[in-house]
């Protein structure tokens, strides 16, 4: 069991902006620091700024921030945000073919699973998340 | 963020098993009925030989059947045994190279959520998956 990529990649440029709150950084320098593909960083900016977890400036000394305190960005409704689905198995999706389901009872058992799963993240922010504020 | 089609396959074979209790039942007819490759069904039947879940009997009126009551299979135990692993994010893993490791305080957030997640399947058994013993 996983998340996506692109919530590992989400957490990470959230934290690496929390890491340099007090300036601008890049797509180029976050991609280059955490040797994650420029296109994957990309796409995970684009995401998170239209989520409005980041804020971008355009230009040539441009880059993204935060676009709030880092004490108001949430863990649990990041993750619930960036991943494309929990549905951890097949009936749980819109394409169920199981055709166990009429006498299965482990679906709601599925559900209290994935609750408790998330309401863990639900107790943590951005700013419990980073340990000091360090430059890299 | 998913379980593996695996574990998914490994219920499905158990509740069918469970199921039809008063017979054995044959990896044909399992992934005819449930629809699955019978490639996937021999895998999963075999893996859950391997671990005591499932006994076999070989010949012309072979099949498979339970190797224990439903009421001692728990579906935490399983689904462990079953995932090939819970690496959710890469830090998790053997091969780290998040230089934010240092500086980021999640990953005992993960190993909770991992543990509340995983609580809730402890307390179901096979036999509290199935409801009424029906024949397909």
């Amino acid at each position: 069991m996983r998340l996506t990529k692109f919530t590992d990649y989400s957490v990470r440029v959230l934290i690496y902006a929390a890491m340099h709150a007090e300036r601008l950084v890049t797509i180029d320098e976050t991609a280059e620091v955490n040797t994650i593909s420029r296109s994957h960083v990309k796409k995970v900016v684009l995401t998170l700024t239209q989520l409005g977890y980041l804020r971008g400036q355009r230009g040539r000394s441009g880059g993204f921030t935060l676009a709030k305190p880092p004490e108001e960005i949430n863990i649990g409704e990041l993750i619930r945000r960036t991943e494309p689905d929990f549905k951890l198995v097949e009936c749980l999706g819109p394409n169920n073919a199981c055709v166990l389901t009429p006498h299965c009872r482990l679906p709601p058992a599925m559900d209290r699973a994935l609750a408790a799963f998330l309401q863990v993240f639900d107790e943590y922010t951005l700013a419990d998340s980073v340990s000091g504020k360090l430059t890299l």
